[in-house]
Protein backbone atom coordinates (compact mmCIF):
# COMPACT_ATOMS: atom_id res chain seq x y z
CA UNK A 1 0.00 0.00 0.00
CA UNK A 2 0.92 3.59 -0.78
CA UNK A 3 0.30 6.36 1.20
CA UNK A 4 -0.26 10.02 -0.65
CA UNK A 5 1.83 12.65 1.29
CA UNK A 6 2.22 16.41 0.66
CA UNK A 7 5.57 16.50 -1.22
CA UNK A 8 6.77 20.00 -1.76
CA UNK A 9 7.89 20.21 -5.35
CA UNK A 10 11.74 21.24 -5.66
CA UNK A 11 12.11 24.38 -6.66
CA UNK A 12 13.91 24.80 -10.21
CA UNK A 13 16.60 27.43 -10.21
CA UNK A 14 14.40 29.50 -12.10
CA UNK A 15 11.46 29.98 -9.83
CA UNK A 16 14.35 30.22 -6.80
CA UNK A 17 15.09 33.75 -7.02
CA UNK A 18 11.48 34.52 -6.84
CA UNK A 19 10.02 32.21 -4.01
CA UNK A 20 12.97 33.98 -2.46
CA UNK A 21 11.25 37.56 -3.50
CA UNK A 22 8.07 36.03 -2.23
CA UNK A 23 9.56 35.42 1.36
CA UNK A 24 10.98 38.79 1.32
CA UNK A 25 8.22 40.77 0.60
CA UNK A 26 5.83 38.09 3.14
CA UNK A 27 8.37 38.76 5.58
CA UNK A 28 8.51 42.75 5.34
CA UNK A 29 4.79 43.10 4.92
CA UNK A 30 4.86 41.09 8.46
CA UNK A 31 7.54 43.48 10.27
CA UNK A 32 5.67 46.41 9.07
CA UNK A 33 2.35 45.25 10.39
CA UNK A 34 2.48 42.98 13.20
CA UNK A 35 6.26 43.96 13.97
CA UNK A 36 8.98 42.10 13.69
CA UNK A 37 9.56 40.70 17.22
CA UNK A 38 6.14 38.87 16.89
CA UNK A 39 6.73 37.72 13.54
CA UNK A 40 7.87 33.95 13.21
CA UNK A 41 9.72 32.30 10.77
CA UNK A 42 6.39 29.49 10.90
CA UNK A 43 3.97 32.59 10.28
CA UNK A 44 6.43 33.52 7.08
CA UNK A 45 5.72 30.22 5.63
CA UNK A 46 1.90 29.82 6.88
CA UNK A 47 1.25 33.23 4.83
CA UNK A 48 3.12 31.72 1.99
CA UNK A 49 1.68 27.98 2.69
CA UNK A 50 5.21 26.38 2.69
CA UNK A 51 6.66 24.70 5.28
CA UNK A 52 9.12 26.97 7.41
CA UNK A 53 11.81 23.78 6.45
CA UNK A 54 11.19 25.57 2.86
CA UNK A 55 11.85 28.91 3.89
CA UNK A 56 15.13 27.42 5.86
CA UNK A 57 16.32 26.41 2.26
CA UNK A 58 16.31 30.31 1.10
CA UNK A 59 17.32 31.99 4.74
CA UNK A 60 18.69 30.35 7.90
CA UNK A 61 17.36 32.34 10.15
CA UNK A 62 14.94 35.07 10.91
CA UNK A 63 18.02 37.56 11.07
CA UNK A 64 18.97 36.55 7.72
CA UNK A 65 15.48 37.30 6.54
CA UNK A 66 15.42 40.77 8.26
CA UNK A 67 19.15 41.34 6.74
CA UNK A 68 17.64 41.10 3.28
CA UNK A 69 14.48 42.83 4.21
CA UNK A 70 16.32 46.03 5.69
CA UNK A 71 19.10 45.26 2.41
CA UNK A 72 16.27 45.84 -0.03
CA UNK A 73 15.05 49.25 1.84
CA UNK A 74 18.16 50.96 2.14
CA UNK A 75 18.79 49.77 -1.79
CA UNK A 76 15.76 51.86 -2.50
CA UNK A 77 16.61 54.80 -0.47
CA UNK A 78 20.27 54.73 -1.89
CA UNK A 79 19.21 54.50 -5.44
CA UNK A 80 17.32 57.18 -4.74
CA UNK A 81 19.90 59.65 -3.26
CA UNK A 82 22.25 58.44 -5.93
CA UNK A 83 19.97 59.90 -8.74
CA UNK A 84 19.76 62.48 -7.06
CA UNK A 85 23.87 63.07 -6.68
CA UNK A 86 24.10 62.44 -10.58
CA UNK A 87 20.99 64.28 -11.43
CA UNK A 88 23.11 66.99 -14.25
CA UNK A 89 22.81 70.80 -14.43
CA UNK A 90 22.07 71.43 -10.66
CA UNK A 91 24.10 73.18 -8.28
CA UNK A 92 25.83 70.75 -5.67
CA UNK A 93 24.10 72.97 -2.93
CA UNK A 94 20.59 71.77 -4.33
CA UNK A 95 21.64 68.35 -4.87
CA UNK A 96 22.71 67.99 -1.05
CA UNK A 97 19.79 69.64 -0.11
CA UNK A 98 17.77 66.88 -1.86
CA UNK A 99 19.22 64.06 -0.65
CA UNK A 100 19.29 65.23 2.83
CA UNK A 101 15.30 66.09 2.30
CA UNK A 102 14.83 63.05 0.89
CA UNK A 103 16.70 60.56 3.55
CA UNK A 104 14.76 62.63 6.03
CA UNK A 105 11.25 61.91 3.98
CA UNK A 106 12.07 58.14 3.66
CA UNK A 107 12.57 57.57 7.25
CA UNK A 108 9.78 59.73 8.37
CA UNK A 109 7.13 58.40 6.40
CA UNK A 110 7.80 55.13 6.82
CA UNK A 111 8.21 55.72 10.66
CA UNK A 112 4.71 57.61 10.30
CA UNK A 113 3.09 54.85 8.45
CA UNK A 114 4.21 52.02 10.06
CA UNK A 115 5.79 52.34 13.74
CA UNK A 116 6.56 49.22 14.12
CA UNK A 117 9.22 49.12 11.27
CA UNK A 118 11.63 50.39 13.82
CA UNK A 119 11.29 47.19 15.48
CA UNK A 120 12.54 45.89 12.67
CA UNK A 121 15.22 48.35 12.29
CA UNK A 122 16.61 48.59 15.59
CA UNK A 123 17.06 44.65 15.39
CA UNK A 124 18.92 44.85 12.44
CA UNK A 125 21.22 48.05 14.25
CA UNK A 126 22.04 44.81 17.44
CA UNK A 127 22.21 41.93 15.45
CA UNK A 128 23.53 42.97 11.68
CA UNK A 129 25.86 46.02 12.36
CA UNK A 130 27.49 45.34 9.46
CA UNK A 131 24.30 46.29 6.99
CA UNK A 132 23.58 49.10 8.62
CA UNK A 133 27.54 50.25 8.59
CA UNK A 134 28.08 49.65 4.92
CA UNK A 135 24.61 51.74 4.07
CA UNK A 136 26.11 54.38 6.27
CA UNK A 137 29.31 54.21 4.08
CA UNK A 138 27.79 54.36 1.47
CA UNK A 139 25.42 57.12 2.52
CA UNK A 140 28.31 58.85 3.29
CA UNK A 141 30.19 57.83 -0.09
CA UNK A 142 26.96 59.50 -2.32
CA UNK A 143 27.29 63.13 -0.01
CA UNK A 144 31.18 62.94 -0.76
CA UNK A 145 30.56 62.35 -4.42
CA UNK A 146 27.97 65.87 -4.55
CA UNK A 147 30.65 67.80 -2.49
CA UNK A 148 33.51 67.17 -4.65
CA UNK A 149 31.60 68.07 -7.59
CA UNK A 150 30.36 71.31 -5.57
CA UNK A 151 34.21 71.99 -5.10
CA UNK A 152 35.63 70.96 -8.60
CA UNK A 153 32.37 73.75 -9.97
CA UNK A 154 33.85 76.29 -7.29
CA UNK A 155 30.44 76.44 -5.15
CA UNK A 156 31.90 74.50 -2.17
CA UNK A 157 35.33 74.52 -0.79
CA UNK A 158 37.14 72.05 1.92
CA UNK A 159 39.98 70.38 2.52
CA UNK A 160 38.55 67.31 3.13
CA UNK A 161 35.33 66.36 1.20
CA UNK A 162 35.52 62.59 2.18
CA UNK A 163 35.59 64.66 5.67
CA UNK A 164 32.85 67.33 5.31
CA UNK A 165 30.87 64.46 3.40
CA UNK A 166 30.77 62.49 6.56
CA UNK A 167 29.99 65.89 9.09
CA UNK A 168 27.16 66.40 6.74
CA UNK A 169 25.66 63.16 7.11
CA UNK A 170 26.57 62.75 11.15
CA UNK A 171 24.62 66.47 11.90
CA UNK A 172 21.60 65.51 10.15
CA UNK A 173 20.83 62.11 12.34
CA UNK A 174 18.17 64.08 14.33
CA UNK A 175 16.45 63.91 10.97
CA UNK A 176 17.31 60.77 9.33
CA UNK A 177 18.30 58.56 12.18
CA UNK A 178 15.40 55.69 12.43
CA UNK A 179 15.18 55.62 16.50
CA UNK A 180 15.43 59.37 16.89
CA UNK A 181 13.00 59.85 14.12
CA UNK A 182 10.16 56.67 15.87
CA UNK A 183 10.79 57.75 19.03
CA UNK A 184 11.05 61.62 19.65
CA UNK A 185 9.19 62.96 16.37
CA UNK A 186 8.23 66.14 18.64
CA UNK A 187 11.91 67.06 19.57
CA UNK A 188 12.05 70.94 19.85
CA UNK A 189 14.65 71.17 16.41
CA UNK A 190 14.85 73.67 13.55
CA UNK A 191 13.27 73.01 10.44
CA UNK A 192 15.27 70.38 8.24
CA UNK A 193 15.49 73.25 5.50
CA UNK A 194 17.22 76.05 8.12
CA UNK A 195 19.37 72.65 9.32
CA UNK A 196 20.64 72.09 5.65
CA UNK A 197 21.11 75.91 5.49
CA UNK A 198 23.52 76.17 8.23
CA UNK A 199 25.43 73.42 7.36
CA UNK A 200 26.00 74.17 3.66
CA UNK A 201 27.28 77.53 5.21
CA UNK A 202 30.44 75.70 6.31
CA UNK A 203 31.16 75.11 2.48
CA UNK A 204 30.89 77.82 1.34
CA UNK A 205 34.13 79.51 -0.29
CA UNK A 206 36.17 82.25 0.98
CA UNK A 207 34.50 85.45 0.49
CA UNK A 208 31.04 84.15 -1.10
CA UNK A 209 28.11 84.96 1.11
CA UNK B 1 -1.68 48.40 78.56
CA UNK B 2 0.11 50.21 75.95
CA UNK B 3 1.81 48.57 73.26
CA UNK B 4 4.59 50.56 71.47
CA UNK B 5 4.59 50.71 67.87
CA UNK B 6 7.37 51.89 66.14
CA UNK B 7 6.18 55.99 64.93
CA UNK B 8 7.52 57.25 62.63
CA UNK B 9 8.37 61.49 63.72
CA UNK B 10 6.73 64.29 61.60
CA UNK B 11 9.20 65.72 59.60
CA UNK B 12 10.21 69.38 60.78
CA UNK B 13 10.22 72.16 57.78
CA UNK B 14 14.14 71.76 58.32
CA UNK B 15 14.47 68.31 58.17
CA UNK B 16 11.94 67.90 55.37
CA UNK B 17 14.04 69.26 52.47
CA UNK B 18 16.99 66.71 53.64
CA UNK B 19 14.89 63.69 53.64
CA UNK B 20 13.43 64.63 49.93
CA UNK B 21 17.34 65.07 49.08
CA UNK B 22 18.24 61.87 50.77
CA UNK B 23 15.19 60.07 48.58
CA UNK B 24 16.58 61.45 45.42
CA UNK B 25 20.05 60.09 46.22
CA UNK B 26 18.84 56.70 46.88
CA UNK B 27 16.79 56.40 43.93
CA UNK B 28 19.58 57.77 41.39
CA UNK B 29 21.61 55.07 42.89
CA UNK B 30 19.10 52.39 42.46
CA UNK B 31 18.65 54.30 39.05
CA UNK B 32 22.06 53.88 38.23
CA UNK B 33 22.78 50.05 39.45
CA UNK B 34 19.29 48.20 39.01
CA UNK B 35 17.41 50.49 36.15
CA UNK B 36 14.60 51.98 36.37
CA UNK B 37 12.22 49.67 35.59
CA UNK B 38 13.52 47.35 38.36
CA UNK B 39 13.08 49.72 41.06
CA UNK B 40 9.96 50.18 43.27
CA UNK B 41 9.23 52.87 45.55
CA UNK B 42 8.80 50.19 48.26
CA UNK B 43 12.82 49.44 47.41
CA UNK B 44 13.37 53.14 47.70
CA UNK B 45 11.62 53.61 51.16
CA UNK B 46 13.39 49.99 52.43
CA UNK B 47 16.89 51.02 52.20
CA UNK B 48 15.80 54.81 53.43
CA UNK B 49 14.29 52.35 56.64
CA UNK B 50 10.75 54.66 56.10
CA UNK B 51 7.63 53.41 54.46
CA UNK B 52 6.42 53.81 51.41
CA UNK B 53 3.87 56.49 52.65
CA UNK B 54 6.55 58.77 53.78
CA UNK B 55 8.49 58.58 50.16
CA UNK B 56 4.80 59.30 49.34
CA UNK B 57 4.70 62.51 51.24
CA UNK B 58 7.16 64.26 48.87
CA UNK B 59 6.80 62.25 45.85
CA UNK B 60 3.42 61.31 44.64
CA UNK B 61 4.90 58.83 42.03
CA UNK B 62 7.56 57.18 40.33
CA UNK B 63 7.48 59.35 37.92
CA UNK B 64 7.39 62.81 40.17
CA UNK B 65 10.87 61.07 41.18
CA UNK B 66 12.16 60.46 37.97
CA UNK B 67 11.99 63.86 36.94
CA UNK B 68 13.32 65.19 40.07
CA UNK B 69 16.46 62.83 39.57
CA UNK B 70 16.77 63.82 35.88
CA UNK B 71 16.59 67.46 36.74
CA UNK B 72 19.35 67.15 39.13
CA UNK B 73 21.14 65.84 36.15
CA UNK B 74 20.55 67.69 34.18
CA UNK B 75 21.30 70.79 36.32
CA UNK B 76 24.59 69.64 36.89
CA UNK B 77 25.47 69.45 33.15
CA UNK B 78 23.89 73.18 32.47
CA UNK B 79 25.51 74.45 35.35
CA UNK B 80 28.89 73.20 33.71
CA UNK B 81 28.26 74.22 30.45
CA UNK B 82 27.08 77.68 31.22
CA UNK B 83 30.41 78.53 33.48
CA UNK B 84 32.21 77.32 30.30
CA UNK B 85 30.36 80.05 28.50
CA UNK B 86 30.83 82.96 30.80
CA UNK B 87 34.27 81.98 31.01
CA UNK B 88 36.10 85.45 30.42
CA UNK B 89 38.76 85.98 27.85
CA UNK B 90 38.00 82.69 25.84
CA UNK B 91 37.68 82.92 22.20
CA UNK B 92 33.73 82.00 21.44
CA UNK B 93 35.15 79.46 19.22
CA UNK B 94 36.90 77.73 21.78
CA UNK B 95 34.15 78.12 24.88
CA UNK B 96 31.48 76.52 21.87
CA UNK B 97 33.71 73.51 21.74
CA UNK B 98 34.21 73.36 25.23
CA UNK B 99 30.64 73.32 25.80
CA UNK B 100 30.10 70.48 22.91
CA UNK B 101 32.93 68.29 24.42
CA UNK B 102 31.47 68.74 27.91
CA UNK B 103 27.83 67.57 26.65
CA UNK B 104 29.56 64.18 24.65
CA UNK B 105 31.61 63.57 27.87
CA UNK B 106 28.47 63.90 30.25
CA UNK B 107 26.33 61.31 27.90
CA UNK B 108 29.25 59.32 27.33
CA UNK B 109 30.61 59.07 30.79
CA UNK B 110 27.52 58.31 32.38
CA UNK B 111 26.48 55.77 29.49
CA UNK B 112 29.84 53.72 29.61
CA UNK B 113 29.75 53.78 33.73
CA UNK B 114 26.29 53.14 34.33
CA UNK B 115 24.50 51.47 31.19
CA UNK B 116 20.97 51.13 33.11
CA UNK B 117 21.04 55.24 33.05
CA UNK B 118 19.48 55.40 29.47
CA UNK B 119 16.32 53.44 31.13
CA UNK B 120 15.64 56.40 33.76
CA UNK B 121 16.06 58.87 30.93
CA UNK B 122 14.33 57.30 28.28
CA UNK B 123 11.29 57.12 30.85
CA UNK B 124 11.37 61.13 31.60
CA UNK B 125 11.71 60.97 27.60
CA UNK B 126 8.51 59.31 27.63
CA UNK B 127 6.96 60.20 30.46
CA UNK B 128 8.28 63.67 31.19
CA UNK B 129 8.71 65.40 28.11
CA UNK B 130 8.54 68.73 29.76
CA UNK B 131 11.59 68.69 31.62
CA UNK B 132 13.60 67.39 28.37
CA UNK B 133 12.27 69.98 26.51
CA UNK B 134 12.78 72.62 28.97
CA UNK B 135 16.40 71.41 29.28
CA UNK B 136 17.04 71.14 25.33
CA UNK B 137 15.78 74.75 25.04
CA UNK B 138 18.06 75.62 27.91
CA UNK B 139 21.04 74.35 26.29
CA UNK B 140 20.22 76.31 23.46
CA UNK B 141 20.16 79.33 25.10
CA UNK B 142 23.62 78.44 26.44
CA UNK B 143 24.74 77.97 22.81
CA UNK B 144 23.30 81.16 21.93
CA UNK B 145 24.85 83.26 24.52
CA UNK B 146 28.38 81.89 23.06
CA UNK B 147 27.04 82.80 19.53
CA UNK B 148 25.85 86.02 20.28
CA UNK B 149 28.84 86.99 21.90
CA UNK B 150 30.59 85.56 19.08
CA UNK B 151 29.57 88.27 16.54
CA UNK B 152 29.84 91.27 19.21
CA UNK B 153 33.62 90.58 18.92
CA UNK B 154 33.89 89.70 15.50
CA UNK B 155 34.75 86.92 15.41
CA UNK B 156 31.47 84.57 14.19
CA UNK B 157 28.77 86.24 11.58
CA UNK B 158 25.64 85.37 11.21
CA UNK B 159 21.76 87.14 10.76
CA UNK B 160 20.52 84.56 12.93
CA UNK B 161 21.87 83.91 16.36
CA UNK B 162 19.09 82.22 18.12
CA UNK B 163 18.54 79.59 14.70
CA UNK B 164 22.66 79.05 14.61
CA UNK B 165 22.65 77.81 18.32
CA UNK B 166 19.85 75.88 17.61
CA UNK B 167 21.26 74.00 15.02
CA UNK B 168 24.35 73.59 16.24
CA UNK B 169 23.21 71.85 19.31
CA UNK B 170 21.31 69.43 17.06
CA UNK B 171 23.40 68.99 14.56
CA UNK B 172 26.00 66.93 17.73
CA UNK B 173 22.61 64.95 18.54
CA UNK B 174 25.24 62.07 17.04
CA UNK B 175 27.39 62.45 20.33
CA UNK B 176 24.65 64.12 22.58
CA UNK B 177 21.91 62.25 22.68
CA UNK B 178 21.50 59.64 25.52
CA UNK B 179 19.76 57.23 23.33
CA UNK B 180 22.60 57.13 20.23
CA UNK B 181 25.49 57.53 22.61
CA UNK B 182 24.47 54.20 24.78
CA UNK B 183 22.90 52.48 22.22
CA UNK B 184 25.47 52.55 19.13
CA UNK B 185 28.17 53.74 20.45
CA UNK B 186 30.42 52.03 17.38
CA UNK B 187 28.45 53.98 14.79
CA UNK B 188 31.15 55.39 12.45
CA UNK B 189 30.94 58.93 12.44
CA UNK B 190 34.00 61.48 12.66
CA UNK B 191 35.77 62.47 15.24
CA UNK B 192 33.96 65.03 17.84
CA UNK B 193 36.95 67.99 17.20
CA UNK B 194 36.25 67.88 13.38
CA UNK B 195 32.89 67.70 13.42
CA UNK B 196 32.92 70.72 15.66
CA UNK B 197 35.73 72.35 13.52
CA UNK B 198 33.14 71.91 10.35
CA UNK B 199 29.89 73.18 12.14
CA UNK B 200 32.04 76.08 13.50
CA UNK B 201 33.02 77.14 9.87
CA UNK B 202 29.31 77.57 9.09
CA UNK B 203 29.96 81.25 11.40
CA UNK B 204 33.04 82.21 9.71
CA UNK B 205 32.93 85.83 8.84
CA UNK B 206 32.75 86.33 5.17
CA UNK B 207 36.51 86.56 4.46
CA UNK B 208 37.89 84.78 6.79
CA UNK B 209 39.47 81.25 7.09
Amino acid sequence: MTIAVPVEPILSEESAPTTRCRILATAERSFREIGYQKTTVADIAKTLKMSPANVYRFFDSKKAINEAVVERLIGEVEALISAIADAPGSRAADRLTAVIEALHRDTHERCSAFPRMHEMIEAAMSESWDVCRHHVDRIGAVFERIVVDGVARGEFETDDPAGAARCLHTAIARYSHPLLVSQYPDAPVPQLDVMTAFLLRSLRPVGAR
